[in-house]
């Protein structure tokens, strides 16, 4: 019996499994840097499977981790993680959010090392109450208000879980070394470089990443070389200025509000760069205090984007010298703070052909597609752009699954069944690695 | 005796009780148009004096209601009174927010009719918790967070009733009507209009009006004219656009966010005015739903001022196009809801010098300001505007106090012995008008 | 006979000739720091009449001199008035621009020093060729394409000329010194500052200053007391940018003309000021150099006024920050200059009484009204501040006018028999301050 | 003898010549519409080599004009061209600047149409007179202040007339038809359209183009496909609106300065597409009378640009609303004028491939390049457009030449040996076409 039979007994085998998980993950959804229940219950499994586990301090750069929430909000995740059932041994080893792992197994040969990244963090949205949405109806409803898992990342997680156990149950014919990377905080693009500073992908020869969905919105699709990751970078800028009296004197005020205006229309005005497509989005603007007060403070949130991370750095200057002239110019302080980022880059176009070699093999696909664009930010870029940096090769692919509404939708839901087939083309795929020297 | 010394007599009479009913009120506040606890107060309070007490739909004109509160609002203030010892047969008068009184009684002799206006509403401002701040060492801080009495509206209402109780003992000396008038919602300036709409000042032919502190920082301080109300109006622009991801297919979005950017700018680029100080101000903008979206939603408040009634109308005119034109730019949709407003205007001289007159023969204030500019807004304006329209006489004045801060701080409070200043003056120049005929 | 009649008769020997004189100037017309002829037929006339006459350098400080044409420009004015017959003697004195006067007499007895400055210099207007335009009908139509005398000050300098040889007339009758101030480019406000500068009123104890027309639009009117005058600052901003091909490459541009652009609206955004009336107004932008480049160069030409001078400071003081932060928003160079300026203030009201009791007394005028509000910018105002500083009195009035179209408009004229009220109301408030020690 | 020799024997006799036509265009450079001179001489030569010419109305349609300088501009341009020799019943026929000619042959034999387009309009440039310009120091330079051929286009006028001359040469061994196009406006893509528009390509087989230049930068290089034309749009933007003294009553006016400046900033701020890439500039923004008058008047130029006619759809709508809702929000007029326009599009492969095949036999170039992206605007791509929508091909060549400065540059200058290269390539990949069927 070849491999591919094997890994489909073995699969199909956790297919129950998976969905378990996936929905019990989907019920306690936690947003990026408080996965406390959720990476503890990967920590556990994981170390059950015989793999050496590392979290927290030991995989997780506390100076590169972006948008980490306050310490009141991590506390409060953590005592929630406690509530549910997490353990504490792992949670305490988490502190200040850093809930990233890295779980490693040698096998017995010699031979290159395999990474895979499962991404865990949900979103701040709060699940749709319709009767007419399955995970109520069904019973695995976010219970935590404001946070969902509408981007998959449950299912992600679960089949990690998954493809581990099998790689495990496969040890005895494979060589080289496996290391299964599960990131907080990927929303936001905020969590992949904290770990990719600690150096946990730098002795990887072969990285591969997945994702549910996207333009690939049919169970049984996938696409093996997704291109156009667009590098970004994500900025909260506030500006602080004095308040006044807007009809007794209001020139003894300076105003934050209309700095904040003047610098989100002027951002949005950055030239387009003739070199490849760019981004900018002043996503939310907040300021003022009241009506009649000249508004004295204001807090914009945005990104930029651009095809590569030159491009992004170009926009990234641009802003940052425009948001600072708004403040000048309304003589009012302002503070710029990295919240988030992610590079651009392009998969390695041999291992993008090797999966599809791969997939083809295994015929459960009914369309594999050469090549999908993503036209979006992923933070899989970082663990992309260092293993390609050290010479190895790096690719990311999309598994097709039926959405009942589009990523990010308070109504979002993937078929279960795409679960199964995510599992068997990553277990494949690490496998086709990792016999490679035989 | 004269009426100088009966008044002075009395007024120190109810010295103690006015502090403790302005007490009461401060740690009672309520904003505007929830004033059920102090309204049913007042309204108890004059009815027991002998006055007849009109509130509710009798005195406030539904439609000339701005910025009133949703209903939840409502019905949450009104629980509250209950539940803090309001009488439910006035609370239930004041349904839908109409928590305005006019409390009338005509002397046996026929003669003119003085009305006098009180406001009784609270602010949007949490109280200072700091040691030194009085009310709270005192014991009387607000008992409602968020709620403030930070303009000195619990010092109307308190003078009001001991007016009203001064008034009613010399009542067998007086000839003609007197109309007390207690307004809810002053703060925005969005309660006189309603008032005014009702007709209860048609009949007046002297309205006064007075308020504590302003340029008057020092107790013993009065101004008998005060010039320079502003005209003003109050909008809310809600913009409504298209969300899109700002990576993926940013042009698919309707940008609310840079429709309000844009407005808020040109806003504050209308053309000062060759006739007279004009003002504009947003003060607050709030837009967009995620750092990563094409912002869908905006929300500007704004106001208008103008040095006449003509100035403001043609900034808000100006205002209401270009408001009107930024979400035509950005191809979104907005809505302009008035949200409270006052006229502009000028005491007459006559009743101004009048007060003055009187003011000095009392001998009681140790410095009478002729004129003090008031460079603000106060929409006893539309009482003003009215009276005078009418034919009759309007004058508004301004009572020194200690401050401990400026009007809308949370540190603000008021030295008490101007409650005595204020009774003093408001009643003696009721007297002097309601003795005319003699 | 009394000084009245004298002057009355004086005056009205010198009609005719001041009605030519005036046509004369209208039909030569020199633009502001260009008054070469008409300086040097003012010097030639005085000189004749016995004054002693300071021209150029003598009464003209360089460094204050404000928006001085370039040095070709200049160099062609001169040769054109040396072509229409000016005294190359005086000519040469006026290099570099510097054509103002400054004509005096001491008479025989003490007394105080009287001053009274005629600006010389006309508009840069085309004059309007309709037939019936009755400079154009009557053959005084401006022989100088591009300039024409489109604010009276034609008028000014022949009524100058007229009270000098009224006075000098009077000579033996009245005491103290005369000075007679003969003032270019005052279109702009860019002259006065220069002679004050050098200290030409520093010894005046009365300063006379008028005007025809403006809101006294009728001959026979008289404003004895100008207010409003608006202090004002005028600039020019000069963004330098990088082109580059929009198209190719527009990332490598640095855009002065949306920095430009940039500026203009957020200066127009500049906070309305408590303490009075405001203005800015960015009068002419002139940016880019093609369609399809991005645009390397723009130049503003902008003022702010202000209802005092140091409200215009703050207005100055805002625009400049505002240029130099909009120049920094889109990283591109600006240069600022000065281009002329006025001060506010207001007359020495006991001076201005003074000319309304002379007024009344001469009963020529059939409306003399006490105050007239100016609401633009005069650069007298400078000789009037400075006097007032000394300690002496100003005072400016208005002479009512027939006008054929407003001020600067092509087809501006007045009635000529306003030359006569003008010229006796300043000879004879003149002489009233020269016989005062009698 | 093959053809490849025959026709390397006849460039080689016309290379002299071709350089002295090259050099005589460059003395008399005419902008585009008014190439009288230029088309004059070309069709002139063309009607002595034998073949058809049309010009004027028969092959420009006046509808599709875009641009087209006033009457007066045309008739001053006509009789320059008179003055400077051409044959004045050419010149008449291209009344209204209708500058095109279409000149046809057709072969003996049956065969495909082979259509040629050459542009022969000059810039908007003045020449640099520095002695090391070579037009200059050789007796060349433009003899027409403020106008110069620093595109090239004088030596594409001159290698079509070469070309021209080597296919009659050879008429007896081809087959089909050529059709020689010289069209003037290319420089702000105004020209094409109009011919296209009058179906001087409906029946083209084959459409050749080809520009000096570019990425192109060395003598010898050849580029088969170039790629990444950008569909374009040109506008411009009258704004109109009211004067006003911008001190006495700046309310009174309407200004279109301010409404032009938001318009500017705006329309940079047009969201980038998710498509591909846009472009978006105002080149040129001209505003405004006077210092101290509200802005009354301004113009701007402005070009959109999309990596598909699409996407310049969808910019120059979103432009067209912003630019009006400008307007409106500054209560002033608007009118857009389009004022040039190209379209999107490629190369069609086959005929690209089919260049590249020839160039190699040739062996004439030591540099060729499957590939180069234009990033730019042509308005080639309207005949190319129209030929594919028939069902033929079309395809642009870019010639390399060793340029003194870049392209619109007053310095720019070009190797005129590639004149030969430019010659050789486009007769022999005509003749391959013309005997196809051989």
């Amino acid at each position: 019996m070849g491999f591919d039979e094997k890994i489909a007994g073995l699969a199909e085998g956790l297919r129950e499994l998976t969905i378990q998980r996936r929905r019990d993950l989907h019920a306690h959804p936690e947003a990026g840097w408080t996965e406390f229940r959720t990476a503890a219950f990967v920590a556990e499994t994981l170390t059950n499977l015989g793999y050496a586990v590392q979290i927290g301090s030991e995989v997780v750069e506390e100076q590169a981790m972006m948008g980490v929430p306050a310490a009141a909000v991590l506390a409060a995740a953590a005592q929630r993680a406690l509530a549910e059932g997490a353990n504490p041994a792992w949670v305490d080893k988490m502190a200040g959010g850093k809930t990233g792992i890295v779980a490693s197994f040698s096998f017995a040969k010699p031979g290159p090392t395999v990474g895979l990244r499962f991404d865990m963090d949900a979103n701040d949205v709060t699940e749709a109450a319709d009767p007419e949405h399955r995970p109520g109806s069904c019973g695995f409803a976010s219970q935590h208000k404001g946070v969902m898992h509408a981007c998959g990342h449950d299912g992600h997680t679960a089949v990690g879980l998954a493809v581990a156990e099998i790689l495990m149950d496969l040890q005895a014919e494979l060589a080289g070394t496996i290391k299964l990377i599960f990131q907080p905080a990927e929303e936001g693009v905020r969590g992949a470089k904290a770990m990719v500073s600690k150096g946990v992908v730098d002795d990887v020869d072969y990285m591969l990443g997945a994702h549910f969905g996207f333009k690939m919105k049919h169970t049984g699709q996938l696409a093996c070389n997704v291109t156009g990751f667009l590098a970004t970078s994500k900025y909260d800028a506030e500006f602080i200025g004095i308040p006044a009296h807007a009809g007794a004197a209001p020139e003894t005020g300076r105003n934050a509000l209309l700095a904040s205006a003047c610098a989100a229309l002027n951002l949005h005005a950055i030239s387009r760069h003739g070199g490849g497509a760019s981004r900018i989005n002043v996503g939310t603007l907040h300021a003022g205090s009241g009506r009649n007060v000249i508004g004295d403070k204001a807090l914009l949130q945005l990104e930029t984007r651009g095809a590569t991370s030159q491009i992004n750095e170009y926009m990234a200057g641009e802003a940052a010298r425009i948001i600072e002239a708004a403040a000048a110019m309304y003589d009012v302080k302002v503070k710029i703070t990295e919240m988030g980022g992610a590079a651009g880059g392009n998969n390695t176009l041999e291992l993008s052909e090797r999966v599809r070699t791969v997939a083809k093999r295994l015929a459960i696909f009914n369309d594999i597609v050469a090549t999908s664009d993503f036209g979006a930010s992923e933070d899989f870029s970082y663990f992309m752009e260092r293993v390609q940096e050290k010479g190895g090769q790096a690719a990311y692919m999309m598994v097709g699954a039926d959405l009942a509404a589009g990523h990010h939708d308070s109504h979002f839901d993937f078929d279960e069944t795409s679960l199964d087939y995510a599992t068997k083309i990553l277990a494949n795929v690490a496998v086709d690695l990792l016999v490679e020297k035989n």
